[in-house]
């Protein structure tokens, strides 16, 4: 079998997922070298996953001689550096979502992308939910018809620190961007407009941080479709993921996951079980499937699933619901991202 | 026990439902007298419910002597004018939905009920869902917290002839007004602004009659709470009536009903059955329970559950989502109805 | 419209239950004659339903020269009686199970009718459940195949007080009686063995009435197909109703009724409503439909979906449960029923 | 970390799920040495799992000096000999079910264990099901009350190649046989008496070779609990495997896992995904969860969750449903098993 060795940069959180998605799970992946500004942490995983060569330097994994690809799973502010620095080096690239906060310095890294003639993946894991496939599928297979009206709900169990929201952009850009994305998928249209609704009720030092915490994003397609998208960063029952997409064939709507599926049968009602908690438990199987596939695409030489436009189209819809915030209008597309781009 | 006489005012497909329950199934009703400009009708109708007094003639049935109460179910364009006689004659009133397409009308018949201290109850019988009346429970208990964001989806499973349109209004007024009503039910406070994203994709001839069939339309309320209507004139799978509150202690949401709950499990995937075909089918016991509340309220002097305001409210955030579809743009409820009304 | 005129026996809670739909909801009958040992009741009942003619004496309903059909609501032990009074008075007949407890005055009560030549239902209202019904309709439409397993769960939100199973038979003959009905129903094949594994869990009177309070009841029928069937006398979350067919092509199930379809997510879980409380409620259409084809087939001369025999079978399967739980063994139909008989 | 050195005997499609666990999620495990008839098989695995003792025989598995424990997936009838072996060299051991199709040899086998003083768990995989642990978690919390009725579905996609019967000892010892752990599991209370209703419906052959392929198994419990038992071998939409316990203070039941949940509603009905096709997607997850409780039990010297006298108990019950099918009688535990091997 022909292997991809594989660098992992960062190894936090989400870069422990992937390295042990890689290391258990794809008999073609190698992990050979990490990194991370914290060496105790990067020896600890290659400990734990038999990995040879450990750095605190991102460049050391992507200039590694056995190094084909690299993952990205440091900071948000690093990932267009590292992936320019990987793709001069020839090197394939896998990068966690999303690529920068700037339209131009994710149009630059692409261009350097191109230029180099190197894969490049973004981490749009979602797409990969079963749930959510499988509505892709029934789009896919003229199940749904023409696509009308698209609903997203999407809610997490708890705010991030207040803190967060200026490194990572706020919500639109942290959290929303996953459903813009998703949008795009099931849809397969481009979003043209966007009006937002968004509001401070959850808590008030989030709206101090100049964020919001609730919305309601109404998207156009290109297509025609119309779109909604709901948000919150707190629903106190857990990690509510939902998609419906209704046309004119059909509905077909995803629900969320269980832990288990049992239900209790009392006198004062009928009683079951929360949804999975967070992304790490809800996408769990999503995680796996989208290294699987980069890994088989770049082995097998196939078109990757999501592009580097991918992530350039999703932060445009996020600069365009900021804007719409803000301006307390509707936002064109087409005022934030010039068409030429695309 | 102390009995209401009841004229009801048009005897087409929702007066016989009402004439019905009245007969069958309220014992403290009696419908003495009915009318309809067709006599036919009313004729075939008085036979199969044992009502004496036939006319063609609605003015006959309010001030038939006998009468304490009037239900008006004739076309839109009376109602004002009937609800206008019927105060003046001292009559209480039951008027279908909605009171007038123009909300001066509705004022003036409005300010006629209030000078001639007649009880007005206005039919948004969706209020009286088990399914919704749940759900207002659970928010009036406080199960749900501060609400943060409403969901309403509304579909019919077919449009409306193309004609219909230029009498009833429009989507708006026709098919939208109940999910307003429903919106500020269930949230429970005044909804202050409105965004539509509407478009025609169900039939260009709904278009060139200058109505929508597709739409999603944002609400934002008075208390801080926001929502969002999604509606469509053709769900080919039936009437997609669903509601969802979610607020800072939990969510709660009704799906539809179904005509039995049989699963059948074949070799090529799970099947049921369609959600209740139309409103006549999935509202009937809301009907029921309206003309109920209705006849108890006004024979023990209670407060009605739906009062002329309301009525007047539904219609003026009709008018402004049509207003932001026109202008696409956020148009504000006082744009339209001027605070001193309220 | 050719009307049927009926005479109802009994006007207790199912009496009444009977006359409302008739009055009500089927356009063919006319009640014109009730009775009831307690005249109280009947002229309460008649004054409600605007019933002319009221009597203390079974008699003078069966030979009122009006009435062409009567219907039975009164205590188990006249059923026999008052048919074969009724077939002597050339009069079509609706009578509550069981017909008797007895298989040799059910036999008597049989011949007097097929001598009279006249119609006779007997009141197995759960086939008219439109649960029941679909899962029939799957069945014979073969889309379960050749029925394989058959189970049944039917339990009670409490039992009946301890005196009531001396007169009813006990709980094989008063509850269960519904479930071998069912049986025979779905399955389309009569039952030819019967096991009982029956024990008192509930409540230690009844075990010292002689009678049982749970049981798993294990059935085979003629064509191959073996069932089993759970009772209880007590289930504190309220009326449990369900039925699942299972063969060669497919599964079909039912699933209980509930009064409505919320569900309420909060930090502890997901909670939702408790089934209909009980048989009214439950099975209130299932009441209603079966009054209607009764009197929609003994109009037109159709006929009747339910026989004289189907009372007599389920009477006979019932005494074999019962044996099977005293004699601690597996009990043939023929052991009970002789074959001359069918 | 303390770690636990293992030795897999049997590396067929059980043994590969056990020493993919083993290597790749559970941290305090590391397989030391593998052995398998076929050679080619233990080298493939070998190699996939960097294993570096691979052998074609038991014994130097098991007194292979690195080897603290034994995980035993050959064929049944290898179990007990190679438990006894374990034992001998005092190896903890983990042995697939049945343990053994005789009660004696088995006997013999838990007396080695006894006598060598090493633990020894069977591997009854479903009591680790996310769904079933949460139905005895209920139990175990009192929200159920007594146990009053146990209902266990169970049904296979198809049937085994009609060679297997001969082997397995039929239908009740090979797939029945969880069912009655289960059983045993969920109402915490022994098998007293079992009566079978057993058939052949799904293929001849099954029934000539003396097997049955469809039964309906009735139970009575220590505790007084009754409980029942349904099998197919084969049911065309896929694996199904439920369980209800329904007690004085409620019910709990637990559904089929599906690999995704959508619905999909069109002009024709409500469409979903079939359940998970059969045990090795089912119950992947408890395949696991039984591992890591395996090695954190003998690393932490804590009590085993599944005994050898689980084990016997559960071949006992086999053996009693197929004499009661065979002499068409209940059949009480007691015949079967001697009060002293309790």
């Amino acid at each position: 079998m022909k292997k991809l060795k594989l660098g992992v940069i960062g190894t936090g959180r989400i870069g422990k997922v992937h390295i042990a998605t890689l290391v258990q799970s794809v008999p073609q992946a190698e992990v050979v070298a990490i990194a991370d500004i914290n060496p105790d942490a990067a020896n600890e995983v290659a400990k734990a996953f038999g990995i040879s060569n450990v750095f605190d330097n991102y460049s050391e994994v992507i200039n590694h001689p056995e190094v084909d690809a690299v993952v990205i799973c440091s900071p948000t502010d690093t990932h267009a550096q590292y992936i320019v620095a990987a793709a001069k080096a020839g090197k394939h690239i896998f990068c966690e979502k999303p690529v920068d906060l700037s339209l131009e310095v994710i149009q630059d890294a692409l261009d350097a992308v191109a230029k180099a003639g190197v894969k490049l993946m973004v981490g749009f894991n979602r797409r990969f939910d079963p749930n959510f496939s499988k509505l892709k599928q029934l789009v896919g297979d003229d199940k749904i018809g023409n696509p009308h009206i698209l609903k997203i709900t999407s809610r997490d169990p708890a705010p991030p620190p207040a803190e967060y929201s200026a490194v990572s952009g706020g919500m639109f850009m942290d959290m929303t961007i996953h459903d813009f994305d998703m949008a795009r998928y099931i849809v397969g249209s481009e979003v043209t407009e966007v009006y937002t609704n968004a509001t401070v009720l959850v808590d008030p030092e989030i709206g101090k941080a100049g964020d919001v915490d609730t919305a309601i994003i109404t998207l156009t397609f290109a297509n025609g479709a119309i779109g909604v998208i709901d948000n919150s960063r707190k629903a106190v029952y857990g990690y509510d993921q939902r998609v419906e997409i209704f046309g004119s064939k059909g509905m077909a709507c995803a629900d969320n996951n269980y832990p288990e599926n049992h239900r209790y049968y009392a006198a004062d009602g009928v009683h079951s079980s929360l949804p999975l908690n967070f992304f790490m438990d809800r996408y769990l199987e999503a995680y796996a499937n989208e290294m699987k596939i980069f890994c088989d695409s770049v082995v097998n030489d196939l078109p990757l699933p999501v592009s580097g436009i991918d992530g350039l189209k999703s932060v445009a819809i996020a600069l365009a619901a900021k804007k719409s915030y803000l301006e307390n209008r509707k936002v064109l597309i087409s005022e934030i991202l010039k068409p030429v781009q695309e």
